[in-house]
């Protein structure tokens, strides 16, 4: 618990998900960092470049090793990374002459990235899983309420009326899109060595790399150290979904504030502190908030484009103090999205003015 | 010629690009949205909606039109958008009963959203052609001087040496993927009529928008009013291609600082009001500003995703204040990236100490 | 005109204004630089720096020059900057030996940095001027509907009623305090020569800097070429009043989709070229994505704030690439505040269900 | 401890700053909370409006009440705001007839929003000590090294020689603005009630604000529920603060690039995992992370200055995703400078080539 709104005593009531919290926890980058030191030494062990035996060794210790996280605090402050004084704490478990296997040829963005493609993997699984959800339940209020009417609005005006159909297709139609993107969404190993020419590995560079892409599941490119558009992509794709479900909780307000027309009607809500006959439509609002976060944090990103030479601490911390808040504001916003649509009671009216 | 720095009598010298301006002129955008009603029309005989006469008679004033520009602006300080006024000046020059038959069923939006498209197609095909430019480019340079060493930096500090070709690869990966990225970049025909429902076409509405679609070269999808992934999508691409030349441009100017080294040797550069001797790589810092100024931008387009209801002045309005000096931001980087890398006289030596 | 929006062909009509323009046209950009160029020789002469009637000779041609603009694009394109070329047409323009003490000491950011700060001086008093006629007119609203009733909001819901004086006040306030705000709002001199230190004006520089303020009208403090706070603190009252104008768009927007109830009654409004029943507030909304672009913009003044060493041509360029756009963008809230608050009818109701 | 990196089991090391982070947490904020009712009721009973003893009580019971957790979080989940079930409780522990006049006339926003004026007031004086510590030590290093030389640098390439003085009141005069700015820098108390007309407090309403800000130590300004002006000038102190910070570590980054031409020498620094040799200057490149991370959170503030009618959970919302990060986002940058300037063993040399 922090004061992180995302992961905060109270307002993560609202604000967080624990589910997601877990796959960004230290915890987690941890066994991740862990599982691509086990699958490097394996990998060059298959190819000869290390020997079985101390590939073994290494794999038996990245599961057990159980890391002094107050060391690795400490070492942070000092290096800006967690690797080398994890490396330390592995080669000391791994010990003997396998110890001096561990890690090599790979540099610390090699363990941190990787780390991070393997969470967001599967983070954006869930994210997807939720979004299919998502559009199920559109799909059912759209049985069930499709053929009312609703006013259309237009400029904030009322223009003509429309079917509820109508407007559940122009939510629905962009989280169809977001899902079938994940077609080419890349989620690429991390491997370049300490300048990203794999110096250390000569000829067998690739062909390690690919061992490792594989056995990790991850898409085998050229290292990208220093051109971050994988990472961009990512937040991309989560900057359009939670645009995409904010753009829903905007109507929902709208449609809350104009319930006497029928629009809408909803279950629940938040109560106020000043008017106990009040309703807020909580959830819907901070889908908005959620939606403008993102479409701010995504800048960030961006600017994180702009890498010095063959790795930058800047432009890469950079990505570290935006990505987790992305990650979850997405989380978020997709546990209130269902939450908002299963509280609706009833959209439209059979007839209009 | 204008105030804005990519449209100015003197600094468009080096932020500007005459041929992307062309395509975003106030000429270009009315010529697309004439294209617009044009094929509406036929697309709408075709169906028999409208008689085949009335399309003729349009297609042709369409080309013929030379619309009172003054008329337009007076219009669009009351409308906020040219298309009413436009209309108007059209079904006057049609004049007749296919006079009532001009713009059937469509909305402004569609007809400017169109013409964006259509535009945007066009635009992003000659980026594509420059880009592939700047990685032959690069090729080239590679093939020159790629065996040569440069010593290797991480975290601005000196780490190992490496070959240029390393350097230069991790400038064309992203590039190379930025081409390949095109194949699911989508351009889509707007088409939803006033409130999206395309309500005065009845069952022929698909047919008439995939008829539409086929004719102007544009993707087939369900109007997207109110969902605007498709423009967040392009602003994506931009900032993604601004990024990666940006990355090149910062490279450039350190490895100018130290040119001592024997890091890259460039021709020309700009000269200084105060020191006769200094060679500036202005275009490479010009890069690297391009980049910031498309990573901010990209947050605008994410925010005009909280769209409200079935069309949003505001939020639309966003765009058209961010979308043109995107383009140009990516314009302008493209034709620098290519004047940059054509003055390296050489990169790297061939001993380091 | 141009393709960009605040000076387009037709959408200036909405988006742009002539007044403010003409103090970002390059001809008042070369003005304000010949400006100081002219000062600063008067200055020089004053402490006998240079000749007087070299002073006298720089400050005539500085009125007489009319510069070929095609060379300065031209030199701007190797450059990134106009003064080395505007400089030497001065040069020639004096000619003689007087020649050799044009802009002596000076380096082109001074000049340019001190340009703008010129024009923005006079700006921001326009601003003000039209920010205290927004006030008044508000003023005037309240005497007109004040005591009229109004179903206050929170939450995008009915909470309890209010007077229309009570929202009015909450529009004003923060109006009021952008007008507080200029007492502390600095626009200064920019003087620092080649690297910032002065270096060629030895003892003199301090006090030549305080005459060249003087003359120009301009706060005098240390040279600032790196550190761009005073630019940072311009962006953010711009934006701060254009989120303030927004705001009250936002609330107009949704009181007239509530008219029906009362809140307000609007007069003209823009047409819809597929409703000719509808009247669509669009000032208001256009407040609304004025005042997110400037939110989105003021974020790439603060990326300009990490500056290179002495002058960063990456840093400075982005700004320019951000301010014009952001002075335009509240040049229009203004402008389209006033006449969005004339078009008010009535406010409110006598009485609320 | 969370996955957000300003509160990371190993990220904070560098990255954190638990003083500051005591003034975010959730308790911290229950009992800034707490002083609100605590204040607010004794305002009231000196002003009659409720009884004395009821104060009193109510006053006891903010010091006492030690609130359950858990509840408030189901409680936010609901509410999206942690007072009124906070309340509830209250009034639970204060019992009786005094229970009813517990939060009387207030809202949720009120005791919220000024609770977050409090500790941003202490934050800021916190701040502003650091800030004030940084600024002695670029003094003494002037002392130390103002005299010697270095290579001025402008667009990157070397321009004039310098002296490090020179460079070091570049660093100096921004921070020193910063302190000065926060002379009209304002941290007021938030009141206003359900709708922002104080509605239950008729003619007293004013009063008991006044009585209010000055027993809490606030300004005294009419309710800005819906106006954010004053959150905003916060972040853009916190962003410029940041930024001028930020300058900083870029140029020792540089320097420490060119080292070997005698521009700094600095003690200690990270060690990399693949290089054993190398130092990284990790506090100077955070620093510039920090500063790009604040830079694009202000946008974030800016946005939620277009706040729907008297109070919208979706504007303010956004700020409680932003801010907290930014004030810890500023803590570590204050820590870091101290920590990078207190590493440096020398700056310049005696001669330059």
């Amino acid at each position: 618990m922090s004061f992180s709104p995302f992961d905060h005593p109270f307002l993560s009531g609202l604000l967080g998900d624990g589910e997601i919290a877990g796959y960004l926890s230290a915890e987690a980058d941890i066994r991740a960092i862990l599982s691509f030191e086990s699958a490097l030494a394996r990998a060059q062990a298959g190819i000869g470049v290390i020997p079985t035996e101390a590939a073994n060794r290494i794999s038996i210790e990245c599961i057990r090793l159980n890391p002094n996280v107050e060391q690795l605090g400490a070492a942070v402050a000092r290096d800006s990374v967690v690797v080398p004084e994890l490396v330390k704490q592995l080669r000391e478990a791994v010990g003997g002459s396998a110890a001096t296997h561990v890690h090599f040829g790979a540099t610390s963005q090699d363990a941190i990235d990787t780390s991070l493609m393997l969470r967001l993997q599967t983070i954006v699984q869930i994210f997807a899983d939720r979004t299919a959800e998502v559009v199920d339940f559109l799909h059912g209020l759209e049985r069930r309420f499709g053929d009312c009417l609703l006013m259309g609005k237009t400029r904030m005006q009322a223009a003509i009326p429309i079917h509820v159909s109508d407007r559940l297709r122009s939510w629905r139609d962009p989280l169809e899109r977001s899902l079938k993107s994940l077609e080419h969404l890349e989620f690429p190993i991390q491997f370049g060595g300490a300048a990203g020419s794999l110096d250390k590995l000569g000829e067998h560079g690739a062909a390690i790399r690919a061992a490792l892409a594989k056995e990790l599941g991850l898409a085998d490119i050229r290292q990208w150290q220093s051109q971050r558009d994988p990472v961009v992509a990512i937040g991309h794709y989560l900057s359009l979904l939670t645009g995409a479900l904010g753009k829903i909780g905007q109507d929902i307000a709208l449609m809350a504030q104009a319930s006497g027309e029928g629009e809408i009607s909803l279950e629940g809500g938040g109560t106020s502190s000043a008017m106990a006959h009040k309703q807020n439509p909580v959830a819907a609002e901070t889908l908005v908030a959620l939606a403008r976060f993102n479409a701010v944090q995504v800048s960030g990103l961006h600017q994180s484009l702009v890498h010095e030479q063959e790795r930058s601490g800047a432009a890469w911390t950079l990505e570290w103090l935006i990505l987790p808040h992305m990650v979850m504001a997405t989380a978020a916003s997709l546990r209130l999205s269902m939450q908002m649509l299963a509280s609706i009671k009833s959209m439209g009216t059979t007839d209009l003015p």
